[in-house]
């Protein structure tokens, strides 16, 4: 058992709490007297989730961001986080970063450890939010008929990463400091019939939503914004977008700007469907994740 | 700012919400609804907190019993952890480990995420409470005339990770698989004035407790239980064996197996005495941490 699938599986057999939601949710939904709790933990590991050589302002930001996307996905609003810090010759500007994304998104800092190691470093952060509607919306959840919506363009990362790890000097914002679109899963979690944010891609994130949901998911290709319409294939399978993917039920507007992709169908032939193309997870769904080297 | 008080005192001027405690705490306390939440988080990593050939079922073991213990001191009860692992050639083991501790300790896993990096390896986990009493007990809190106590003996992880290192055969259990007092830290709860639990050394977690209380602490060196009174001084020094240190007001007796080690006096020359004699940090009150290699 050395590769991550079969870990997560035997995983997934240890977490038997309603609350851990299989490990097949973007977040844990705990409930808690007259509360309902979010909880998330990522890990970024150097080499794997950015550059060696990237600014570590940059990194803190992006730790809290892809954790706060995950609250945004609940459409929770956050209590804190908990940081796991490797220390190393930057300590400084990973501090500047993560005080950035704190004050950025009014999220206090409650805790965590320090220790020493690497190469390669390692961050782990846990990020802590309650639910602002219940139920809390989920991966499961999207019914036929329903539409399928996404917050906005899917690659912006792509190029951002490329930008930077290219030194073109073309903005790398998109890769560097993603925003966790927690007003919009505010918003939005009252009314979704399935929700989450699309951090692999949006390919495969729709099979995960589709397969959750038991329903086939028709992608308009026509529809899907892209940051680049000429690399079409690869913007929508490159990940680190934090975009929301949700779907309505038919009628349904959206409360926040959304782009309508496609709509729900019951289950047919196939979970997910790229207009008359039948889509499977050996056509390489989305990047399991970029390494930069 | 290369090194960790550093970095660890810039991290405190970020932490301004009360809950954080000023990271001087073992876990958060944040007020939610009706409830009081326990967090905390520590991380683990390959040739630091365990030998490089160590069996990953300890490890995973110890990564949950360490974090259950910082519950433990606030009088908690475990809802949850999450985990951060990083894959190695041995994840079988890592989740044998994993499910005795969660079954032992009966909490479930809620969440995480899973990497690939290393070597070195490094694991993180969150452990979420609630608390069973409240005010929460704190490092802060003991006052002159209380009585100090520990729920047991000092020194025993030490023995324990002597014999593991150097294959003796002798009994390396406290090292391995530390237990979290958990029922012993919910019966103390209401009653103590000030607690913690021992991770870094008997005199330096009394250190702690007695600069975040603003008191002095006689320590009785007659009175102090230790695994080997050959070695006491290296005893009450050593980590790892996450006793429960607790001061009581004077009268009071332990709910729980107990040794009373001495009492509190109000500020005077020093923060901490042994006997007749004041110990400064200069004395090298604690391991920082024994590094395996």
């Amino acid at each position: 058992m050395k590769d991550e699938p079969d870990f997560i599986a035997a995983l997934r057999a240890l977490a038997t709490s309603p609350a851990a939601r299989g490990l097949q949710d973007d977040a844990a939904v705990l409930e808690l007297g007259s509360e309902t709790l979010i909880l998330t933990h990522d890990m970024m590991v150097e080499g794997m989730h950015y550059l060696p050589d990237q600014d570590m302002a940059d990194v803190a930001w992006k730790l809290v961001a892809v954790n706060l996307s995950d609250l945004a996905a609940k459409g929770a609003e956050p209590l804190g986080v908990l940081l796991g810090y490797m220390l190393g010759d930057d300590n400084e500007r990973f501090l500047k970063g993560l005080q950035e994304a704190l004050e950025s998104f009014a999220v206090p800092l409650l805790g965590g450890d320090t220790v020493s190691g690497g190469p390669a470093r390692s961050f782990g952060l846990t990020a802590l939010g309650r639910a602002t509607h219940c139920p809390v919306p989920a991966r499961y959840g999207a019914q036929a008929g329903d539409t399928l919506w996404v917050t906005g363009p899917l690659g912006a990362a792509m190029l951002g990463f490329e930008a930077l790890r290219d030194g073109t000097g073309a903005d790398s914002t998109a890769f560097r400091r993603p925003a966790p679109l927690l007003a919009e899963g505010r918003a939005l979690a009252p009314l979704v019939s399935a929700m989450m944010d699309i951090s692999d891609g949006l390919l495969l994130d729709s099979w995960r939503l589709a397969t959750a949901s038991d329903v086939s998911l028709m992608l308009d290709p026509a529809l899907i914004p892209v940051a680049d319409p000429v690399r079409f294939g690869e913007c929508i399978r490159w990940g680190d977008d934090y975009q929301l993917l949700f779907t309505l039920p038919a009628g349904a507007k959206p409360p926040c700007p959304a782009i309508r992709i496609g709509r729900v169908e019951a289950e047919n032939f196939a979970p997910l469907w790229l207009g008359e193309e039948i889509l499977t997870p050996s056509d390489s769904l989305g990047y399991i994740h970029h390494q930069p080297d």
